[in-house]
């Protein structure tokens, strides 16, 4: 008789965007032509640059006939790609990685959430509270966790590490030594940003205790900043106690396309194994490549003319975030984040809840965001508002918020 | 400290392919010019079908343009998709499947290698033997093994059921009644088909013993004969016990393109829980879909032109198995597969191992195969050549082959 893995049985239902669609349904209906605005997703607007158009008919031709034809793909991934990315994102910031360290996806969402799979059972994980959920869902989904925990909306064996305001969006070490560290900077949903120096301090914990950290950098291409880390191996010593992510998705608008990599170094030795090894073996098991014109899209990102036309298109969501972070701000709301992420995360006014807030928005200025109590117990009296939307929308909702 | 997943370590490294690999370098380089033809591939050839290069350039088209652009898709895949498959793949069959019971993926090495995650690691797996490996090494990499035997070449734990000639290379049920149950038909690596009556034998024994079949169909397209199921869902009561697993990586030439599904009907229950939520709940939370460029080039299959071309495309690569089948046999070889399956299985000659036979028919007629011991220990004795060359090399391997 098959038995299920009762570890899913632990897992809280999803009810964030459910809740909220309900709620703008229900909105709706009840004031039938008022126009509302959706600052909540955490999806692109903007439609794909020209030169990844380009490379993307271009791949496809490829794909028409047989002497241009591509089938499988090598296991870590096309070296054209790889080669770009090690050139472009580490060997230009001095980080010493290598194209054969480099694993070619389809996204950070699945690298995310699959990069668990190669450590213990009995690993302790810590992760930031609030935090995107994949990171705890995974490890629940795997046995890492007790119960769920009704009245402090965790789980039993997690260790949260808040992040609010009083130490700035950035968690400190924890009580108990964790195993495994995971890291997004710039944070989603907070939108902060870490220092070099207080990045480095993490590293240093890490190589101390034997930890691993998942740094998260799906968001780097948003940082406006000097002195912030793009990478984690820009910190010494991260060779040795760090697997990075990135995405392809908020840099060069791949949500639909899909695309990322994982960067393990070949110096990152656990249980006297290479977490280098153990990666590419789940990848060569689990995982039959992106495909070819996916890859040469995002060989594409790394063109000079991909590097000019995707820098307008972040300057464009970043000018949405300086509406939202500036508008918000001279309206008396305490905000964060917005300048090295496309993220602005709030403060409720008069101590509302979040959803509390989230119903005032909807009623008052028919606009659309994403209560902070969803990603934690500790986002509860925030807001997430996302820079994602068209500069015009964005503009009224922020102009409309601003004469509440 | 953290520690790494210890299952990783009982897998033995996969030598089969870079030890072909070796030989071939190691003969070419001793034999400068000569003409080697290699059938030992599982990759197609040919290019895409114009009708799926259209779609493709269409909706990259789309992804150009804000008003067409496409971001995050939805999680189950797009319902254009999953209408046009349960239209043409089970509806059209009498299968009673409804598009809400599809699961678009990326592939289905990815979705044979994932789908064990969503039961207990309690569960006996049971897997034929010869087998494609990653059923095995991913029950493994859960841990749901012992250690490897070297002596029997299989993993403690492990049911395997031996596919040889004497029973028609068709599973008989073991021993021990297995939880869970991984079937391929048409068989990769034999080649061999199951019929209706026998698979419902299947289905009805899971069914009694609450065993859950996983069934993949990836090579259902090169069905020829009447009377052999395309799906599991044509047995009675394959709902309350099957899921399906489908590629479009042999039937469409998808091997660079990436694209699958799996099928899996909200009347199978296990534990008090549906596994349709499980699985939805893993896909949701581990992946972020299939690229909707993709996604549209998978719908491009299923029309009246893609439809007429693909035939074309599985008839040339069926033409070349006939050539191979048919001109093995009147050189006096025991062949097998073939006639619903791109893979032909053959027994080596004069007893030799499956490794003997790949040196002299490397040595002797330069045409590279694939060792049947190379899928397990029952493939010992047995040798694959594949029909996904072309129709000139295939037909020039069997005449040198014949010559011998």
């Amino acid at each position: 008789m098959v038995t299920v893995n009762k570890n899913y049985l632990k897992l809280q239902e999803s009810y964030l965007f459910s809740n909220i669609a309900k709620k703008v349904g229900a909105f709706c209906e009840a004031h039938p032509g008022e126009k509302i605005i959706r600052l909540g997703i955490g999806d692109v607007t903007q439609p794909l640059a020209p030169v990844i158009i380009d490379s993307l008919h271009k791949a496809v031709d490829e794909m028409a006939h047989a002497e241009t034809f591509h089938g499988y793909a090598p296991d870590l991934g096309y070296e054209f790609l790889r080669n770009a990315i090690v050139r472009h994102d580490y060997q230009s910031r001095g980080c010493q990685i290598e194209a054969d360290e480099i694993f070619i996806s389809d996204g950070a969402k699945s690298d995310s959430g699959n990069i668990q799979e190669i450590f213990g059972l009995d690993n302790k994980v810590a992760v930031c509270d609030p935090v995107y959920p994949v990171y705890v869902d995974t490890n629940v989904m795997a046995g890492r966790s007790g119960s769920y925990c009704e009245k402090n909306e965790n789980f039993h064996g997690i260790i949260y590490m808040p992040c609010r305001e009083e130490n700035g969006f950035l968690p400190e070490f924890p009580k108990e030594v964790p195993d495994l560290i995971y890291l997004c900077f710039p944070n989603n949903p907070t939108g902060s940003a870490i220092t070099k120096p207080e990045l480095q301090k993490w590293v240093d914990y890490a190589n101390l205790n034997g930890a691993v950290i998942i740094y998260d950098a799906a968001y780097e291409a948003y940082i406006s900043e000097e002195g912030i880390p793009h990478s984690i191996f820009e910190c010494e010593g991260a060779r040795t106690c760090a697997i990075e992510l990135r995405s392809f998705s908020k840099n060069a608008g791949f949500t639909g396309v899909r695309l990322g990599f994982t960067v393990i170094s070949k110096e990152l030795v656990r249980d006297g194994v290479r977490l280098h090894d153990l990666w590419a073996r789940r990848h060569g098991t689990k995982f039959n490549g992106a495909p070819y014109i996916v890859q040469r899209a995002g060989e594409a990102v790394y063109s000079l003319e991909g590097q000019i036309q995707l820098k307008e298109q972040i300057a464009a969501y970043m000018r949405n975030a300086r509406v939202i972070y500036e508008g918000l701000k001279e309206a008396g709301y305490a905000v964060y984040g917005g300048v090295n992420a496309p993220y602005i995360w709030l403060k409720t006014p008069d101590s509302m809840t979040s959803w509390e807030f989230f119903d005032y928005l909807l009623e008052k200025a028919k606009v659309v965001g994403t209560p902070g109590s969803g990603f934690g117990a500790h986002g509860e009296g925030y807001f997430r508002l996302t820079a994602f939307g068209s500069y015009e929308d964005t503009k009224e909702a922020i102009d409309r918020i601003s004469r509440l």
